[in-house]
C-alpha cells in the first residue's frame, strides 16, 4: 500500500499519536476510483469532501496541492483505488478542537476491487441513528457499518441494508440504494442519516430518478433493485432475503450510462 | 507529552496509516486520573473498557502486559492524567474487520488539570444520537462532543449540557450529570445515548443517587446540580442559562467523601 502523510502543505514522516483522527474520528474521507492514471469523479468527491469539512468546520489543504499531489499518486495507475483522509488534525482541549488546527492529511492507493455482476444482500439489525448534524457528509465516526459489517460477514452476503430506527431503508454498509417501482427509480433520503454517494448524486442528475422515504416492504416489492458507489459503479441486486430479481434491462440501461460518463466503472 | 504504542504485545514504532481508529474511530479510550504514581481507579476503567470490547468485538491486549505499562508510565507521578486508546488495529476490507485483528493500543501521558471550584454551563444546540448499540461505553466516534464542544468555546462557558432529540438531558460533554430534586440525587440513564462515566458509576454505588429521564425543567428547578468525570471529580454547577445555584452543602459532603474513596480528586 502505497501512502503518503502531510501535516497542512507540508509531507510527514507519520501519524501523530495525539491527532484527533485517532482520537475522535474527528475527520473527513474520500474513496475514489482512479481509471487510467486519473480520477474521472475528483471534482465530486472534493466538492463532497468541501461541505463536510463545512460542516465540521475541519480547515481542508490548500487545494493546488491536494490535486498535485493527487494527481502524481494515480499516474501510471490503470485501474485502482485512492483513499484520501483528512482529518482535523492535533491539538485542543480534549474534545475541543484548537481555533487553528493544521489538517492531517493521508492519501492511500490500493488495488482496484474485483468486478461482481450481481451481489446478494441481508438486511443488518444494526440501524443507523438519526443524526442530521453528521448526515450526508463522510465522515469518519463509522462504527456502525463495522458493526453492521459483521452481521453480513455472519450471513455470507456481499452487502447489507441498513435501516434507521422507524425501520425506513436508508443505504448498504458502503453503498447506496435505488429501486425501481415501476415508474422511475427511488433511492432513500439521507437527511437523518447515510451518505451522499458520489454515485448517487450522478443518478439523480442523470437518471429519472428522486429521493424519497422507503420502507422495507417497497424495497421487498421493487421491480429492479442495485446497490452503488463511486468505486465499484452499479451493483444488481440477485437476492435480499427470500425474494430473487431476474436480470433488469433498466439497470443495464442505466449502467450503461454511467459507463459512458465514467468508463472505470463498465 | 509522553506516548507509547503497542501493535498485540509489542512497542510499535508509530501509528500504522492504515490503522481502523484513525479511518473509522474503530476504537475505545479511557481517560485516567494518575495520583501518586498509580491510577485509584484503575480496576473500573479497564472493567467498563471490556464492556466497550465485548460490545463491539475489539480484542484487548494481555491485561498483565497492559498493567504493567500502565504502571511503568504513571511511576513518579504525583499527579497527572493517563489517555489509553484501544483501536481494532489494521486490516479488514473496508468497514469489515478482519477476523484476527491485532488491537492498537497507546498510553499517552498529560498534565493534571487545573482544579476547578464551581463551572459555568450553557446549552448545547448539537443533540446526542439515539443509538443503543454504542450508549454507555466510550468508544471513539465523538463528532457530536467535537461539534458541541464548538458550541461551548462560543458561549464563553465551562461545559455544556447535551440533549437527546427528544430534548431529556443525557449528560456534558466530557462529564456526567447529577442534580437534587430535594430527596436525593438523579442522574440520566445513558442505554440509549451517552457515556457511563466511571465518577457517575462510583456515585451510583455509594451515594443516594438514581438513575431516570430527566428533562431541562427538571435540571432547572434543581436545588443542588454538579458535573463529574473521572479526571476532575466532582464540579459544581453555578450557572446554567439564566439560573444560578448557591454552594451546595449535599454537594460538599458529597466531594469529602469521593475524596476519601479517590484522595486524587480531592
Amino acid at each position: 500500500m502505497e501512502t503518503r502523510i502531510f501535516r497542512g502543505g507540508r509531507r510527514a514522516g507519520g501519524i501523530d499519536p495525539g491527532d484527533r483522527g485517532l482520537a475522535y474520528g474527528d475527520g473527513l474521507f474520500e474513496t475514489m476510483r482512479v481509471h487510467r492514471g486519473g480520477i474521472p469523479w475528483l471534482d465530486a468527491h472534493l466538492l463532497r469532501l468541501q461541505r463536510g469539512a463545512a460542516r465540521l468546520a475541519i480547515e481542508l489543504p490548500e487545494e493546488g496541492l491536494l490535486r498535485t499531489e493527487i494527481a502524481t499518486m494515480c499516474i501510471g495507475r490503470d485501474a485502482a483505488v485512492l483513499k484520501l483522509i483528512v482529518t482535523r488534525g492535533t491539538g485542543g482541549r480534549g474534545y475541543a478542537p484548537s481555533a487553528h488546527s493544521e489538517p492531517t492529511w493521508l492519501l492511500s492507493l490500493h488495488d482496484a476491487p474485483l468486478p461482481m455482476q450481481e451481489i446478494d444482500v441481508a438486511w443488518c439489525k444494526t440501524t443507523l441513528a438519526d443524526q442530521p448534524m453528521l448526515a450526508g457528509i463522510k465522515h469518519c465516526n463509522r462504527l456502525e457499518q463495522v458493526l453492521a459489517r459483521r452481521e453480513v460477514a455472519a450471513a455470507n452476503a456481499d452487502e447489507g441494508l441498513m435501516c434507521d430506527a422507524p425501520g425506513n431503508v436508508v443505504s448498504a454498509t458502503s453503498a447506496n440504494l435505488f429501486i425501481h417501482d415501476g415508474d422511475g427509480w427511488l433511492t432513500p433520503e439521507v437527511d437523518r442519516s447515510g451518505v451522499a454517494g458520489v454515485c448517487r448524486d450522478w443518478l439523480l442528475r442523470h437518471a429519472p430518478a428522486r429521493e424519497t422515504v422507503l420502507g422495507r416492504d417497497t424495497v421487498l416489492r421493487s421491480s429492479a433493485i442495485f446497490l452503488c458507489n463511486a468505486v465499484r459503479g452499479i451493483l444488481p441486486v440477485r437476492r435480499l432475503d427470500a425474494r430473487e430479481w431476474p436480470a433488469s434491462t433498466e439497470i443495464r440501461d442505466l449502467q450503461r450510462q454511467l459507463a459512458d460518463a465514467h468508463p472505470g466503472l463498465a
